[in-house]
């Protein structure tokens, strides 16, 4: 009967998939249209999503809803004299300051940039708090200015826009609030809507697995890398995904002015291993895919020259200084402001460091300031954890384990306390891989 | 971490129930309150309930969710001088015109009616929508005029009051508006937590079955009694279900009026003979509730005896007048109004009927005007239609299958062109059940 679809649609199509059987690509263009313009309800996305997290969904509904999405706004469209632009993507983190290292590091190398980054929510920081941090910077720049700041110096890092797949933007937003993050299909096609909307030709991605990543194991790691290459295949945009460890946090510090200084810390040639290797890594299929070389381990050599020879950090100031920045902090971190209180939490008992949960870490700094719960909350600049030991590393008793930074002495005591009860001291020699694994090429 | 609970709960609610855990009372109760008062969101209750649908409920969470929904508004505690209020629901149907004939019928034994029902909603029918097309009748009594009305005459028809479980009157909106009706926990939830509400000691449940009712199978109709028996159990209302078919609309009519017409003519002795069945099983069982006999089969006779001296009709016609309606069409049926175009649909072959579809019967009727696809629809009274034969009827070429009433020639002959495609005629000779199974005593 016809004259009964225009009504039943939405509902035919969640009940298609609340049983598990296959939409079209008419059915997810249906939706993400209708929910971009608000004719399909938030209830309604809510029970589909809800559906789809439950029963998954096959490599051809996720493509077409990535590109669905990234069809719900303006698409991008890169180009700068022939140069190709490869994107950098991590699927989330704590401590994660990887792309204020690469991306300058590898403008320095000729590989244009044009990031688009998203703010913090729950537990996991977001690239746009930590660059706000830095006094003056500005990240809500018009599309125009980010591309006349590229074809300037060959970078610009801003805010996500809200032209760019609203679809996603909408979604994403309504997934944190009915518990529906963790899915393969909702991650995938999210991720890779923005990157197809905001006009990569080739895209590089740093999948977390662990503790602190959405994706808890590596098998469901693959399977999202996977599912995302296909995408990518499908939608003619060539993508590498990286498989990292977030079962810690990387790096050391977590919070958003402290990971920037460990980000500038890490330009001047101070780099963390964990931080080292995922950097190096991403950086050297940057290269690849840009056809700045194809050999991975000469690629992380002219990675690490640009290290060496300052290019990188100067990309990095010239970055900051062109977006309204002030480059003074960059040259003197010391500048940057500081909490109230700095407390010392020292070990209890001697060993080897064998847990520090990643997503434990992120919620505590979520609780002193550093993240946010809501969207429309404000982040503090300033509060975080900064650890002084890794996963592996010897503690006697009495060293200090990590140093917290709050505006509050309360909170710092409560989360001392739980730092103590969550870092995991014992008996054991292990080695801890940062990278497993690289899929895609 | 106690400081982040209040914040999480609604979160990890869902994400229990999307991981298959069992939600406590707590819980239970947390999220309806939450719901009901409008601190918990649509999405986030259309979330729970998509992953309530695909997960399930035990036991215990059902009978929770029912006393957590009954205790969301008003708990109404009928007494009338010892006698016992014996409730009787249907899970629904198409042509389900039961309670019109059954419950005067029960007044008029002596047992006392206190009826809140539904309209109807897709494809079936609500008896608040049968009653409005009497003229006059005020299905919308205050619950003061409701209880005096059961002393004076024994017998009130109103409209479910908003009040009443008003929780389940949320979420049973917003189940229909997201593909999460047929859901075992939902619907025996919905369902109690009414009859909780309203107040009746006993419960009498039409248990339907089959391609027009809820559950489309017998074991998933057992399932659902057992799950309404047991949370009648532990409510502390006893609960008898009886299962009955609802393959094909029950009796012939399909449409307000028209249902009404039959129900006045099964009063007057004429009731075909599915309805038959059905009110008489129903019945027996609610005077045995009643404390009116033990006896099954001596009860039939009891109600077969008051439709013979039309204690039961008159009962019905002093219900009408107490509400307003104008009872001169009880007494002349061919005062209803009727629709502008009455079209015959005559059999294109000969043979026994296989099959009348009940749910498509019910959702052509819709489409006719009979019912409303949103809830702010109005309906029309007197559109419908009208079967001449049911399953297991003999056909010659030319008989009249059916015949429709509608307001809309072009409409009439769509449905005529439906009605012809899903009334299946062909060879074979078989006996039909209308009552399967009787349970909970």
């Amino acid at each position: 009967m016809n004259f009964l679809m225009h009504i039943l649609n939405i509902l035919e199509i969640i009940e298609k998939k609340r049983d598990k059987k296959e939409l079209t690509k008419e059915e997810i263009e249906y939706f993400i249209k209708g929910y971009t313009n608000g004719t399909i309800k938030d209830y309604q996305a809510a029970a589909l999503l809800m559906a789809i997290y439950l029963n998954g969904m096959t490599k051809e509904e996720t493509t077409n809803l990535s590109i669905a999405m990234a069809n719900s706004g303006e698409i991008l469209n890169l180009n700068s004299k022939g140069k190709i632009f490869v994107d950098k993507h991590s699927t989330g983190g704590v401590g994660d300051k990887v792309s204020l290292i690469l991306l300058p590091l590898v403008a320095s190398l000729g590989v244009p940039v044009a990031k688009m980054s998203g703010r913090g929510l729950g537990f996991t920081g977001g690239t746009v708090d930590k660059l706000e941090s830095i006094p003056g910077y500005n990240v809500e720049i018009t599309i125009q200015e980010f591309i006349k700041n590229i074809e300037k110096i060959g970078i610009s890092m801003i805010s996500q826009t809200g032209n760019l797949a609203p679809a996603d933007k909408k979604i994403y937003a309504l997934r944190d609030s009915i518990s529906c993050v963790e899915s393969i299909p909702l991650i995938a096609s999210s991720i890779m809507s923005k990157k197809i909307a905001s006009g990569a030709q080739k895209i590089v991605l740093d999948v977390t697995v662990g503790n602190g990543a959405f994706m808890k194991n590596i098998e469901d790691a693959r399977k999202l890398a996977k599912t995302m290459i296909e995408i990518g295949k499908l939608a003619n945009r060539e993508t590498v995904c990286v498989l990292t460890n977030m079962d810690e946090p990387l790096g050391y510090a977590v919070g958003n002015n402290l990971e920037v200084i460990e980000a500038i810390k890490a330009l001047n040639g101070q780099m963390p291993p964990d931080v080292k290797e995922v950097v190096l890594e991403l950086g050297a299929y940057m290269l690849k895919l840009a056809n700045l070389g194809d050999n991975i381990s000469e690629n992380k050599k002219k990675l690490l020259e640009n290290i060496k020879n300052k290019r990188a950090l100067n990309k990095f100031k010239e970055l900051i200084q062109n977006q309204g920045g002030d480059v003074s902090y960059i040259d003197d971190i010391s500048k940057f402001p500081k909490s109230r209180v700095v407390l010392e939490v020292r070990a209890r008992k001697s060993g080897n460091v064998m847990r520090i949960p990643a997503e434990k870490i992120g919620k505590l700094a979520c609780f002193l300031g550093a993240g946010r719960e809501f969207m429309e909350d404000s982040v503090n600049d300033s509060v975080g954890i900064v650890l002084n030991k890794k996963v592996g590393d010897v503690v006697v008793e009495g060293d200090v384990l990590a140093v917290i930074h709050s505006e509050d002495s309360g909170k710092a005591d409560c989360v001392r306390d739980e730092l103590l009860d969550v870092i995991e001291i014992g008996e054991g020699n292990f080695e801890v891989k940062y990278v497993y694994d690289v899929d895609g090429f």
